[in-house]
């Protein structure tokens, strides 16, 4: 691969299970484009705080996107340091010991500053936010109106330092007799759809496009 | 109830859809008793990061462990204030517009300082991490020796101030002709065990007890 590596500093450097960390801008990617949900950390005056947001990555940044209202995206949007975690969860460990037990994850965390998305190309990122959260349905629902821009705010993240966790597969320890060690897989699988009350019209396309995006593959 | 709401301050008090915060102790305690992963935010001396960890209620406080080699948990175990995040996502929520979409989740947020649980309860505490994340495992495998108790780091964060927002149910905007509005709910599925190579015990009990604990109600 020519992409060049996650930029690594004694800030992304993991002291714990370093095995585990993975260094290529491909796997950053994977992580980053399986999950939904983020954790925004950002610091306030008296310590840390840390707002579960919507995001999309978009080529080498991380959108994040909410109400103007929300405090926490606001002090991201001073350009406060901040950290962004992704974790998708994909099983339990069980290993012949309770200290050998694990779990399998993938997660990535992004640290650095935000810029706030400028006017002219907050409908794109929003486009993007969509795309990466409800494949088909902004095709299906149209632009937001200059209103709906006002209320929103956009903030953007390079994807510039990182770092990536993933553990796969089963118990690291030796077999012990009599101790069943193995993995319990842990699966995200989207229920069938619950129309709104009043609601007649058939399930669109986006709403199977988004359920099969949001499947664990 | 009897039971004293969760402190709210201006820290945890929430501009942003205030009608979604919960104020009673048993709603933060039920998000919490259901998640597996958080987000731990704790300050370095340029900023913030984030670590996904393993975590279980006990009681009126959290207990968040991991290795005495991970940064942040050192970090937090300095007492300096950290936030916890724990986010259960429930579904998307597919509104008429793209500004009226939104998620259904359950999330709860503590902020805070941690003490380290010291050695004479560090095994206690880290039974009570056991059964929130594999039940019935501790008495199957039991107890760490004091080598692996030596190695672990426990930390425990008062549920003193919180905050719980939770959103359910359809889109909140008005029927549009030709628009699907609905929901589509998201659950979490264990698969079936998948035994490490060479293991042929039987799946235990706690495998099928964790299973039932994973799986979205």
């Amino acid at each position: 691969m020519t992409i060049p590596p996650v930029a690594l500093s004694a800030r992304t450097a993991v002291n714990r299970h370093p095995e585990r960390q993975v260094h290529d801008r491909q796997a950053l990617y994977a992580v980053l484009d399986a999950g939904v949900v983020a954790h925004l950390a950002v610091n306030r005056d008296d310590g840390p705080v840390v707002l579960p947001i919507l995001y999309a990555r978009d080529d080498d940044r991380l959108l994040l996107h909410g109400s103007t209202a929300a405090g926490a995206l606001r002090l991201a949007a001073e350009g406060r340091p901040v950290a962004v975690g992704v974790t998708l969860l994909d099983g339990l460990v069980f290993a012949a010991t309770m200290f050998n037990a694990s779990a399998n994850y993938r997660s990535a965390v992004v640290l650095g500053r935000c810029s706030v998305v400028p006017e002219e190309e907050k409908a794109g990122a929003l486009r993007v936010l969509s795309e990466h959260l409800m494949p088909g349905r902004w095709a299906e629902v149209g632009e937001p109106n200059a209103k709906e821009l006002a209320a929103t705010l956009v903030l953007a993240l390079p994807l510039a330092e990182a770092s990536v966790k993933v553990r796969t597969g089963p118990p690291a320890d030796d077999p012990v007799d009599g101790a069943w060690r193995g993995v319990l897989p842990v699966r995200v699988v989207p229920g069938p759809p619950v129309a709104a009350p009043g609601t007649t019209e058939a399930v669109p396309a986006s709403v199977r496009t988004t359920a099969a995006r949001l499947a664990t593959d």
